[in-house]
């Protein structure tokens, strides 16, 4: 038993990797236990479908970071202040990605959005709810932070998802310019966004 | 010679389609001249390879696009009202895309640096410059807008790079979400990334 978790581990890891380094229409499963180590026969033991892998690849990368970010958003340092927190973790997440594979990997959920969510309906429907999650655990925040007279805006959920797309669309140019710096300008843009109420520097060192 | 010029453009056609269909990985070359309509051995007459057939690909859609984003924002209209015609531009592309495929393909740029950019250098290196350009065309507007006192930011290009960031991570949700009434906060999170200095509603009605 404790063998045959460690096989549905090892797959789940090498896929991951391989998905962050070339996408998933590229992979085979042969070439995914290879990097793996584990017999190609046992994939379907674990596995219906190269599908039902990615979706166990986009469950566990989820669970991972929502701990971060439950961490981060959570923390009871002052909204706007975990707001920034999470910029900063992201950037150094890409960072650390960047070192170990010498290119920046971007975010899973945003590459495979592009790459596959207009494809398989069961992976759009995957991501579409972390993509909610994602933009409920920042409305929680935008609404602390209107209940101070910190931001201004009216639609908190709009606001919201649209600090979320000016994530996704930084990590974007990231990858591109494989240049986590790129990340830089999500904390004034995240502020302009809310309509933040303090003039920034203040808010940025509160 | 008619015939040969037929063949490439042919190919070139079904090539983009596809791609923003299924994205680039997951074709093959048989597949393109299937859908071409053209012999497979003709393929390699025209395209040294599958990476050429996708840079040729690229090239002629930005050169429509830009077009496009030329008459847009070099139109003598007020600054920001380009802008916004910009993202109204976006939004019916997008719209008209769903109505033809049953589903939002978002912008094949930014499908392409998530699926490619980390892969394929002369892949990123075309989507760096295509990007480069929006971003050159969109602070051009943001510096007539400043100097006309509309807009308060100070780092027009970085303000220009986050306005197309913007752009692209709604486009992805677009996509994700298979509804391109996504793209609709774009005009005020761009007044709000530039500093607009008048009320939204005086502006967007302007």
């Amino acid at each position: 038993m404790g063998r045959t978790s460690d096989a549905r581990e090892k797959i789940i890891t090498a896929a991951q990797t391989l998905i962050e380094l070339r996408g998933y229409s590229a992979l085979g499963v042969a070439e995914i236990c290879k990097a793996a180590g584990v017999p190609k026969g046992s994939f379907y033991y674990f596995f219906e479908s190269k599908e039902a892998l990615a979706l166990a690849v986009i469950d566990e990368h989820w669970a991972a970071q929502k701990r971060d970010w439950t961490r981060i958003l959570g923390d009871d340092a002052p909204p706007l202040e975990r707001m920034r927190r999470l910029f900063e973790a992201t950037e150094a997440a890409q960072h650390a990605g960047q070192q170990t594979c010498g290119t920046v990997s971007g975010c899973m959920f945003g590459n495979l959005t592009l790459e596959m969510s207009n494809q398989t309906e069961s992976i759009r429907a995957r991501l579409q709810e972390i993509f909610d999650a994602q933009v409920d655990m920042v409305e929680a925040v935008v609404l602390e932070a209107r209940e101070r007279g910190e931001v201004t805006v009216t639609d908190a959920h709009a606001a919201a998802a649209s600090v979320v797309a000016q994530l996704e669309g930084q990590v974007l140019f990231a990858k591109l310019y494989n240049d986590t710096g790129r990340l830089s300008p999500l904390w004034t843009n995240c502020l302009a966004i809310l309509g933040a109420q303090a003039p920034l520097e203040a808010v940025a060192s509160a």
